[in-house]
């Protein structure tokens, strides 16, 4: 069976994994980009065009950076991550955060209460919308990815409800040493999931720390 | 001027530093001795009596266990880490939870609303029982430290109270990769907290995390 992971995700040290006040221009709301900067300097990111200044580096950050795409053959997102528009969709033409050429490159199921067509993106990226429970929508994602693996590509809410229902298998957090106050918490609710995984921690050099969960086989 | 120190303190992923439901035999309430376990397994603990089995290790942990008492000339410390009464004193022959000979053996403020003679246990420690806020709690406890330093002995509220005010200098806050699920939030308020500042991080191989919080003097 293919293996459910998570990548590249970032929370801050009182748990947020985004801030408050998501809009069209501000994803991540009032956490702006801090969530994020570690990956902004790595070669991954930087050759997805997300951020095109420099080169990237080579070091322990882009070591975990580069893990997201290799053997993904689908990814699923929540619907928060797709775009901020909530409630029916009203401007079908806007086709999401991620341009015309999205860095997936696979199929995306995108998690909403309003489906709406398969959206063809160039560059191989096709964006399913799908009303369903975690179970449910892993079932579709997998029919789309073959033998692949299927990444659960976020936000905090999508993780969470995929963490609730175990169905994760490798999950990869970076903690950020910052306190943002406000957002949304990603271990809500998720008492005693120490117990299920085990956790290896690694530093970097930048200041943030690597969180590899690894499904326990033991329990 | 004398420094205000923070050293031991343990949260957990989820950021709370004690569980629910506090109790005489079970000072961190559902957490247990998950998070200090870390710090059994150090000489400084094995040595305080805390934990006895084994001569305690002489590694990373020990190395930041060890800081706490060198150059410390008072504790602070909340009510709660005395022991767990609430309200008046119904009990003063019940004299806390740190035995006849405690093992702080400096001058020891209790923060409580509820003031009592001071307690002069064996080995130097004596309880100064004060109710104040942090500024006045922070004047009264360097008039008993003489040269030395402060330590803000905890637990939960009380640092976070001291960080409110901005009176901590150095903290020592060693992260658990355990989600705790409930209890007393350490980061709560505290949003930008990193910008006063700079946060060095070091892994163990006991699996647990020290963060150690220096305060920015270019701010």
């Amino acid at each position: 069976m293919s293996l459910v992971r998570v990548h590249n995700f970032s929370v801050s040290l009182d748990g947020f994994g985004t801030g408050e006040g998501q809009q069209l221009d501000a994803p991540f709301g009032h956490a702006g980009p801090r969530l994020m900067k570690w990956a902004f300097e790595t070669r991954t990111f930087s050759q997805m065009g997300i951020r095109g200044e420099s080169e990237g580096s080579l070091g322990v950050d882009e070591a975990f950076a580069s893990q997201w795409a290799p053997g993904i053959g689908v990814e699923i997102m929540g619907r928060n991550k797709f775009g901020p528009q909530r409630g029916p969709w009203e401007d079908e033409e806007w086709k999401g955060w991620w341009g015309d050429n999205p860095v997936f490159h696979t199929p995306v199921v995108v998690l909403t209460h309003h489906p709406r067509p398969v959206l063809e993106m160039e560059g191989g990226t096709t964006f399913h919308f799908v009303d369903a429970d975690p179970v449910s929508a892993l079932k579709h994602a997998r029919a789309l990815a073959g033998d692949l693996d299927v990444r659960i590509g976020g936000g905090v809410s999508t993780i969470r409800q995929f963490l609730e229902a175990d169905l994760i298998d490798h999950m990869h957090i970076v903690l950020v040493p910052i306190v943002l106050g406000r957002g949304e918490r990603l271990w809500d609710g998720l008492e005693g999931l120490e117990q299920r995984f085990e956790i290896e921690v690694t530093p970097s050099p930048f200041g943030v720390l690597h969180l590899i969960f690894t499904r326990r086989t033991d329990g």
